[in-house]
């Protein structure tokens, strides 16, 4: 086990009616002014918007509001509520929908203090240590950045996708309702789920030895997705299965998952190519890539694998041919994603095989050859792994 | 699942030669001047004592000392404690040890800002929300005091042994490092696994319903003592078993394997009467009560016995008799248990039969019938448990 630093003192609030908490949590800490941060017309539609700003006027809090927020957030809105938030004095920043508020959110946060462009953090990778204090209602269960100090923003200039991390993007707290995603469609649900098992198998997959605790609790996050998901995808209204995902999502990210090993963040990388080029859910790009990569990877280390195919995918261990049960976990990986829905080729995302090597060439523009990672990847690593999604 | 609140924010810093960041991080979190709280002499054959103390003097940070915490410990020293803190303008206390040393700091830490008997919050369980700053050094993984808002004392004045919590009793940070436990007994390391699989169980049994999740990380905490203690019994030096076991622990405890559910706390309740009584090993004490309040409890929901004998022990299904596959469960639960070492009956422990009338009048002096919990129990049925210890 290596050593390791691990610090979540997000304060989580969990359950039925959590919205009308707000106005206690957001003064409890330190905010006097708020930014309402937000996409579009869901939440309004499915009651949330309305819950949260209720508890914010009942607890005498002032609030502005920017709304805007897209899947796979752009810094041009960034860079509005930078400004926005400067020049009304605001010192506390509330997110109110999935991933993509969160990480923009998170992103105003980090730029109102800092005298450069905020996209510095993104682009060097420098950790940010200094934002404004940010709140989260989550209503997507997914990106987990609920709990985590991460960002992915997309570069407007050049179209580049990129994260930021640091101690000064964990949210001081978070309302996880799971009613708010009771509504939510079934496409957007397994993109979700998706995401969330790409970030266990993130962690999992690690060159670290002897990390029993951790592959343990990977492995119970895993379990419980493939045992969650089917009950949401039969019945979207199913509360308690809805919760389990979302508490999942959370755990599969603020890295109890993953702490004493190495990590291995390359189909993510490789990932965001896709959505940077044609706009693609980020899960249904994940659900495209992942399988495709565990492929391109395998012989890396079967064993690994044949534990990910028996302890988490119930396979019946071949020892005479451990490759073989490697082998069946991955097929029976990319068979759940194909079962709630999730997309297993370019073409099903709209993607293009001509487009390989632009979207190699688009990657090593801002990583450096090879990828580090449970296995380096060339650019004729990454370039076989797209070819192996085709 | 029911709704929860969660927030755990001590900083952990795991790994070899952790203790070198003691000065940062007595700075970090503002402390000016410590008391260095502690047992006997194994700190200071084993190096540790020495560690922290260069550590607390290359940052230039003023101590005292107050050592002389014994297993099980007692309000005597917490009154002493609190004094001193006064006395001497002591704003940071910093446990070295293990669940004893760090309970006993937290005592001290609730009592010198509360204007009454520290004890009123142990006998009332009114919540700590104030008290001093506190981080620790970790020697043993048992408790899980390291992670947790928990503190147990046992009052001298009629040697009650009871619990306190409260948001204020989180260590700010913890130093968790696996080669201070290198040197630690057989015995008492086996303790310490007893307790961490009880801290467990107290809450897989629960009546709340679909909490995939969380009895997931359950199991996964389990299955994880059950592959790394028989190491750590065959070769007392093997670090990285040392290293799963010592996370373990924190995890067990911290909380994120309980959130969402009823607990039962009933089986440290029945056993902190023995180890009041007798001043045995917390563990052993367990080692012997679990498994008897198992067997007395396991018709009140046979499903979830054979839910822990198949998942966590790899016992087949007996669909035709299910409680054959719970009762086997619970049978290699005590095989387990006896193979590290740890005692299974009263005589065992130098506990007697004919005290049982006075060890369960002794509980109920303090305890409302009947306990509340998985299944709710009288005096009769702690008796019982009792019996089935013998």
């Amino acid at each position: 086990m290596e050593n390791f630093r691990f610090y979540a003192p997000t304060y989580f609030c969990f359950g039925k009616n959590g919205e009308q908490n707000i106005g206690e949590l957001v003064t409890r800490f330190g905010g006097h002014k708020v930014l309402l941060h937000y996409g579009g017309g869901s939440i309004k539609r499915n009651g949330v918007y309305g819950r949260v700003t209720a508890s914010l006027q009942a607890a005498g809090i002032p609030y502005l509001e920017l709304d805007g927020v897209q899947p796979n957030p752009r810094s041009g809105l960034v860079y509005k509520g930078i400004e926005l938030c400067r020049r009304e004095g605001i010192d506390f920043i509330l997110a109110v929908g999935g991933g993509s508020a969160i990480d923009s959110a998170k992103a105003i946060a980090a730029g109102v203090p800092y005298s450069g462009d905020f996209w510095d953090y993104y682009a060097t990778g420098k950790p940010i240590d200094e934002a404004l204090p940010i709140g989260t209602v989550l209503t997507i269960a997914a990106a987990g950045s609920e709990g985590s100090p991460d960002s992915v923003i997309t570069q407007e200039n050049g179209m580049f996708k990129r994260g930021a991390t640091g101690e000064g993007l964990r949210p001081k707290f978070s309302i996880l309702n799971p009613e708010a995603t009771l509504t939510l469609g079934l496409y957007q649900t397994a993109c979700g789920i998706t995401d969330i098992m790409a970030h266990i198998c993130e962690r999992y997959f690690t060159n670290t030895r002897d990390v029993e605790i951790t592959d343990r609790l990977c492995e119970a996050v895993l379990k419980t997705m493939i045992e969650e998901s089917p009950k949401v995808m039969r019945n979207p209204g199913d509360y308690e299965a809805r919760a389990n995902i979302m508490w999942a999502g959370m755990v599969a990210h603020n890295n109890i998952t993953g702490v004493g090993r190495a990590q291995d963040w390359n189909s993510h990388r490789i990932e965001h190519e896709l959505s940077a080029m044609y706009d693609v859910a980020h899960g249904a790009g994940l659900s495209v890539i992942m399988p495709a990569w565990m492929k391109h990877v395998m012989q890396h280390d079967v064993t690994r694998f044949a534990q990910f195919a028996v302890r988490v995918w119930g396979c019946d261990m071949n020892f005479a041919h451990p490759e073989l049960t490697a082998a069946e976990g991955v097929a029976r990986f990319r068979a759940f994603l194909t079962s709630i829905g999730m997309p297993a080729t370019f073409a099903e995302l709209g993607a293009k095989a001509e487009d390989i090597p632009a979207l190699t060439e688009h990657l090593f523009s801002a990583e450096k050859e090879p990828l580090p990672g449970f296995m380096e990847l060339t650019r004729e690593d990454v370039s076989a792994i797209y070819r192996l999604a085709l």
